[in-house]
């Protein structure tokens, strides 16, 4: 039973900030205590959930300030892939959470941490994953695993995704999607120049190395995030970081049913499941 | 420190007998214990290692035949990817083994149910892979991952791999490659009739089930053997085995090193590894 | 301006049959010639157009049977990609046709012949695609382009198709689609068993030669009718068709809105096409 | 018989320019005219063949400057994919090409027009590629192939490629290779973010547009060189330009053979191909 809330409203988007006001009256009027974005910082660790009124990148940026926090997002933006309740449900949403009908969802995050000429001059964390991107030509990127060398790749960099973030540039760059629950993270190539591409799971105990083997623009991006140029010789490191992810799932909300939504990932649309009504009540999953 | 050994050679392979001869002399010489095949029957539950002369079907008859005990296999096959030793090394492999320097790798198994109208027709496990696959017609399978809609796939079917099943005809069908240590399983659909495709991997957790739907021939495949011709309706349902796949890892053995040469997985063939020598020494890694 | 018509239905489907005879009679009316299957085998070469009532697997039917003719596919299938008009828009697509309001779309077909052990056992031709298909078990196929060796292929096999076939097994196989008046065959292994994976585009002039390498169970499958059986050495060779098929597009039609319907290729269905309405009027596409 | 030559070195390597000046000496001995790049802009409309000393990008600047005229390319870059023959090869190449021993090999161009507000900014020709690839962030763009609507793609953008650009940029993003000779180019989405994804090959013949929808930080690249940043609703246009590519294709060159060596494409390095010796002749290859 959830009674001491955060809430975040993305900034620059009017109708969130409204919503915002919206619960807040709702919470309180139910009892809850509720501090706002300028409280948190003081109150954020005795929270029992943070609602983020937002689209994706606002999660992102609520776990990265408030890390273990669980975080229900309402989804004011385009396609909200963490942001699980949709705008026009939060009501409905409320009151699972205050009535304790949700359930929290872990995943693990990112250590990255990245050395130039033995000087640590990164060390972070992810949520969703860390990407080494080329700018505008093609770079090469040397992958190691547990200090074993898989290949050296030419391309556009390479891509370490946890189970939550593999929905995000790892599928769009052909890796796999993980879903919740799976120990391992995927490690996929952007647009390796070659006919020769496989997507690798690793597990979660892995250490996974990139040497940065180019003179050309690149950049270190964690979850999505440019945070430094990168220099030929420059060695990242991804671990399993310390923190975990957690997310407020409600009752009837579904991985599958939002990727197929979501993602258009229906091969035939028409098709009726043929165990759909018997087992899986799909009723109030949207 | 390995002192009871089984010993099993292909059939059918002249020189995987020979090798198995040379082999009980080598081990009997040095006091150990050794079962041929037809004494394993009795004996396999004690003993400490069973060593495979022969290729990949090899080593998964005896992981059925004798589930648990960890096995060593020497390839004398054409692409031995679990027969980690080569046949010119068997010397190096069994000092190695007998003075106990080896680590036996573990991986999950499949167990897999087939009910047709309420009826279990196949109640069997895996150590690679369980397949549906089309004849020379399309099919259609419909997935479920604890007992959630995924998809309807039209196409030539469904694997269902563990990590070492999965560069197998998981990769082929171009699903990823899950490496040791991964808890969770490969879902990827063969060919499947669609611009839309995704390989997913699932918690060992799930329950992952199968609907097939057309009356055209299909089979049920469980580690490279067709078991059962499949009927429309049949539910194919697979989740973690109770088994355990144990394999003997022998010092200077690599994943990485051994897929790369193996599937000649080598973009640039020209490539040093700028770290190699300093962290991951490569000699005797053949 | 088409007016000797032939006319055929789907076997086994009597609102095919049914349909058949509203066409019959609607064309009579308006002075039309119609021949239906019984009397075209004399009659095919003076026809304008073949109306074709049934899926995709009819057109193909028939459009071997009666080579060059343009067809017109009226789909009472399921996925008819090929029949382009739909089952409830017959008459107005009938209008259009005897009002001349319709083109040709021309595509090339493949030559193909199976050599085995210098005796020519099939000599046919495909609309569609030609593939080399494994049964249950990997097998191995060398790929030849103009007396070139590409690679060695161990796998679920090939796929050599056309345009028009492109969308079938190829794109299934994760091979391209050619659209209509590319002038070059595609060839898509099938599971190939490697990392290393790369369709390839060849001109129509190219001559490609498969040898088959295995003992195991595979077969020569000429437009999804396996031929034969193949034997270890046989040599397929593949080449342009001396054929034409010919379609028959009416106003309205648009691949590309086609192929969006009936394959669900809509990243974001949810999009408008910022320049939909002045250049590519969608009202009666389909 | 090629007697006229301009001879180009790839700047900033010595070698280059080294090996320069010995093929001006060797062909001048041989009674050849040989224009170096400061005499070529009066007289490269009268050359037979100019000889271009580098990598490919030496190759594509010298097709921009001379356009039309048959370039031969000695590599002395790392993976010359254009550059056929290698530097140590140089003399019987030069021979060859002196007794008129070579063909010439054409690939269309790519013309392509940016409009921005109703203006043409960007008027240009393509002999690899036109690319619209996004900075650091996802952007969106829509297609349209003969002003019909294809798709909206969010991702890192889209390839156009021709054939003799398809195995760079185009096969990195998953697209498949046209071999020479196909009348067609490829469209490959780069890292769509979806799970649904194709390659289309479009006719020569086709019109391919692509509207620019964001706002983010993007670039229009032609032949690797970004050419300039776009802006939210730029057209651009790629058509069949009117220039040709021609390059020198020497005796016992093979697309396949520099194929397989170039990008290790070889599943299975081992094989020998079973007709290589009665039909391809692989001596003196490469």
């Amino acid at each position: 039973m959830a009674r001491r809330f955060g809430l975040v409203a993305a900034h620059g988007k009017p109708e969130a900030g409204q919503l915002a006001e919206e619960i807040r009256r709702w919470l309180t009027a139910r009892g809850c205590a509720v501090a706002g974005e300028g409280e948190l910082a003081a109150q954020w660790s005795d929270r029992d959930v943070i609602v983020a009124i937002g689209g994706d990148g606002l999660i992102m940026r609520v776990a990265h300030a408030y890390p273990g926090i669980p975080i229900l997002g309402i989804n004011v933006g385009r396609i909200g892939f963490l942001a699980l309740a949709e705008r026009e449900d939060w009501q409905r949403a409320l009151s699972e959470l205050v009535a304790g009908r949700y359930h929290v969802q872990e995943g693990p995050t990112l250590a990255v941490q990245l050395e130039r000429r033995g000087e640590l001059l990164v060390d972070g964390w992810a949520i969703n994953d860390v990407v080494i991107r080329a700018g505008y030509q093609l770079i090469e990127v040397e992958l190691y695993v547990d200090g074993q060398f898989v290949n050296t790749y030419p391309g556009d960099g390479m891509i370490v995704a946890t189970p939550q973030g593999s929905t995000a540039y790892c599928m769009a760059a052909g890796g796999p999607v993980l879903t919740a629950g799976v120990h391992g993270f995927a490690v996929t190539p952007i647009c390796p120049h070659s006919p020769i591409r496989i997507a690798l799971v690793v597990p979660e105990q892995a250490t996974i190395e990139q040497v940065y083997l180019s003179e050309r623009e690149a950049r270190l991006i964690i979850d999505g995030e440019p945070v430094l140029a990168l220099e030929r010789g420059d060695l990242v490191r991804v671990t399993r970081g310390s923190h975990t992810f957690r997310l407020v799932v409600l009752p009837g909300t579904n991985f599958y049913e939002a990727f197929r939504s979501k993602f258009n990932f229906q091969i035939r649309p028409e098709a009726q499941p043929s165990r759909g009504n018997e087992r899986a009540p799909r009723s109030g999953a949207r």
